[in-house]
């Protein structure tokens, strides 16, 4: 019980100081640790460290993230960056641009030694679904208002039955690419009003643009599973195009409103979702092994399946369903969302 | 010297395991945590731990940041979060919606006890700025379009001069509200680009928006030090509609040219901190203690001064103009920018 305990201490006080230390490293540097997925127990064993001249924190930050071999390189980085013109970037290739302004990509490695491959996500920012999460809640629409939003999206989902019939893998890759708009949209309005009135926005912004950002995943997931065709391709364009439109005048006309209707979407996805999990049990969809991306993303065993995968997306999008109907209740009782603390990396 | 490789080791395999492990505990939690800001070295030394009934993952997670006062009220929520029904969330108080949906904030206190007073940033996006970047460096326009950007910004500081005289505080506040908007543009363009296209984004869109969210923290801190006059939001209110779009159809047509705006304007933003810095330092400007959020978000020492923070903030335009004219140079190379690594975290 104690050393559960003392394991938890450890893991959470990582939480509170690692994930800055990591990421204001400057400069190339390669990370090895391990990962343990069962039962949430996450352990670090090992890393790869030489020493290096520089003295200063960040320097010395860099040390510790460093190889032998990016050593030397990245030395000739610094004189470079510190010795050339400005003039004299403009047209280089790549390489020396990096080195002329001195940004540098992290390198990072995973335990296996073998390169971290997601740019689109970083090992601190995957994590575990909490498939504890109920799946059954529903906001009973009341108002005229909820109703509205409730059959705005009742009215929508006809036509995708229609359109994807039983085609889940290709539904959820199509569906994600509106998915991850909301939240985005939501995100941008709140920074610029933020910005606008001079005042904090009471973390819903980070809360806002993590849904987006976790929507995206989803798709880079499903990408791996369906492949779009150059139709699909199109009604995406249009899709999103009109889409994007209706919900940022949604958003600024009523947020209430907004985030309800994203309720009400996830809703309907949780049973889209259901839907493809009884068409993978049955058999007419096939099993296939989990996308790799997917695998390190969800910290999901590696021999995890489709259907491994398709129950942690269930659960992401149960976890936005409450996100977004707390956000409309927020503006229900005529708060703004900044006088409620926002729930910052609930999954 | 081999200790403190060691000390690097645990803290750059706490910045790869930590955040999330962090970020993913759901519910009320409190974690106590000890920073050292001397020399960047950052340590953890004590945190509240109880143990709570709750076995799954997510359970574990939350008994590590929970306190024993918190332990009964969860428990309570989570009765009423399964019992309830949807109806009966919409008119009730913020408490009752909160445990209706069951989306808690997450509470952390500092190490001395007191709560973690800010929701829009955690302590795992503070970080210490790296002040050994070169101010100096500079891109000389070469091509037509550099040039159009550079005297495009050149031209704008003249009006900003005259408005703003030697008001140096009230100039910063102000200008931070235009600074944040470009990061989140460009973030939020390439979202929708990702989504639209079936592609990953090469870890840009995170970098554009830590800027956007960066240079908003930049305001929160310069709010503290100088307050806003009417007129002063009502222009903040039309440079912000007026520069939102302009930047958006700019990054449109050409992202080259909109990164290429913001290398600039970063270039100018440096020039007039340290202006800004030369007024301290000549007192025409007094020296203030520097505000709790600068020092809760720089890891500065608490007896820090306005100066400090001019020094920070103006080390985080530096980073920025780097990213920007760096964006900018993939695109000269007739690249997308999701094909060169994004620099994620660089300060």
């Amino acid at each position: 019980m104690m050393s559960r305990g003392g394991t938890r201490v450890v893991r959470s006080v990582m939480g509170q100081m690692g994930p800055r230390l990591f990421s204001t490293a400057t400069g190339n540097g390669s990370v090895t640790g391990v990962m343990r997925t069962n039962a949430g127990l996450i352990g670090s064993e090992k890393a790869v460290v030489t020493w290096w001249i520089r003295s200063s924190p960040i320097g010395a930050r860099n040390a510790s993230t460093m190889t032998l071999g990016e050593k030397v390189q990245q030395q000739d980085q610094k004189e470079e960056a510190t010795g050339s013109s400005g003039a004299a970037a403009g047209g280089q290739k790549g390489k020396e641009v990096v080195s002329y302004w001195g940004v540098q990509p992290r390198k990072v490695t995973k335990e296996d030694g073998s390169e971290w491959k997601w740019q689109c996500f970083r090992p601190w920012e995957t994590y575990q679904a909490d498939l504890s999460i109920d799946l059954k809640k529903h906001h009973t629409p009341t108002t005229f208002l909820d109703k509205f939003a409730y059959w705005t999206v009742k009215s929508l989902r006809f036509p995708t039955d229609v359109f994807f019939q039983r085609r889940y893998g290709c539904r959820a890759m199509m569906l994600e690419t509106v998915a991850a708009v909301p939240g985005m949209v939501g995100g941008m309005l709140l920074h610029c009003k933020s910005l606008r009135r001079f005042e904090p926005s009471g973390g819903w912004i980070k809360t806002l643009l993590e849904e987006a950002e976790n929507e995206r995943m989803h798709l880079m997931t499903f990408m791996e599973v369906s492949k779009p065709r150059w139709y699909e391709r199109a009604l995406v364009f249009t899709v999103q195009g009109i889409f994007f439109n209706a919900y940022f005048l949604a958003y600024l006309a009523s947020p209430k409103l907004a985030h309800r209707i994203v309720g009400y979407l996830e809703e309907e996805a949780i049973h889209s979702y259901t839907e493809f999990l009884k068409e993978l049990d049955k058999g007419t969809i096939e099993n296939v092994k989990a996308p790799a991306i997917a695998i390190d993303y969800w910290r999901l065993p590696a021999d995890s399946t489709l259907r491994d995968v398709v129950m942690v997306v269930r659960a992401d999008e149960a976890h936005h369903r409450d996100v977004n109907h707390f956000a409309s209740d927020i503006h229900y009782q005529g708060l703004e969302l900044k006088d409620s603390p926002a729930p910052i990396g609930y999954h």
